[in-house]
């Protein structure tokens, strides 16, 4: 399983850097982040060093996220939480170069909105069905 | 497969509303996103009515992440970003009650913060093993 011992979740998943570590498989270890957005913010990383969603192998996929899903439950009954929020970032924000998807557990009025950002519109039908082409050019 | 005719996203899935779709196939459809965070935002959904992740068959998760996977590359390439985003809300701030992760293209500078919300501490290592142990305690 390819290591980076300049990562620090890597570094997490053999056990030589602490964290409080909830769960483990075959492809995943999952742990507190320890800057929560709410107490039992929860982080799933692959076992193996991948930097984004893109890196990780096809074969993976599978796997890493039904760990995630799997934890999503945990979190959500855990923290008698309404529902949560399952996130990733790839590059931009990526605090750690090493893939993780966020699992936070969300109550009803808790403060923050969904998107918390501003939203825009597309012109017109045709500028957003050049977007659309766009994309399924590259799929 | 399970459908609601009362949910939009189903709709758009049998075609009876109208998106500009970008990408589909036996696990999914994706399209655009009518309200984006930037151009290009894209949702994916997977064909069957369910309300959130862990409502998604465990033999669904492999299919519909790689679907998830493969469109987010399509995305940034086509976008000509930095990076993305990959998020899904589960109940709370879920604004269409049927699966979608959000796959949004981020550039460097583009005025988001990945998080955007106030960061907190556990108090001590002994409050955060305790919210540790209760999901482990889920799982
Ligand atoms: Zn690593
Ligand atoms: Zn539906």
């Amino acid at each position: 399983m390819a290591r980076d011992s300049g990562c620090v979740f890597c570094r997490i998943i053999d056990g030589t850097e602490p964290a409080h570590r909830v769960h483990e498989d075959e492809a995943v270890v999952a742990f507190l982040d320890q800057r929560p957005l709410f107490p039992g913010h929860t982080l799933v990383v692959p076992r193996g060093h991948v930097e984004t969603l893109t890196d990780l192998p096809e074969e993976s996929v599978g796997p890493y996220f039904t760990a995630v899903r799997r934890v999503t439950g945990a979190v959500e009954r855990a923290m008698a939480a309404d529902g949560s929020f399952v996130a990733g970032n790839n590059r931009v924000s990526q605090s750690v170069p090493h893939l993780h998807m966020h699992v936070v557990p969300r109550r009803r009025k808790d403060g923050l909105r969904g998107f918390f950002w501003p939203r825009g519109r597309y012109a017109d039908e045709s500028e957003a069905e050049q977007i659309a082409e766009r994309i399924r050019a590259q799929l």
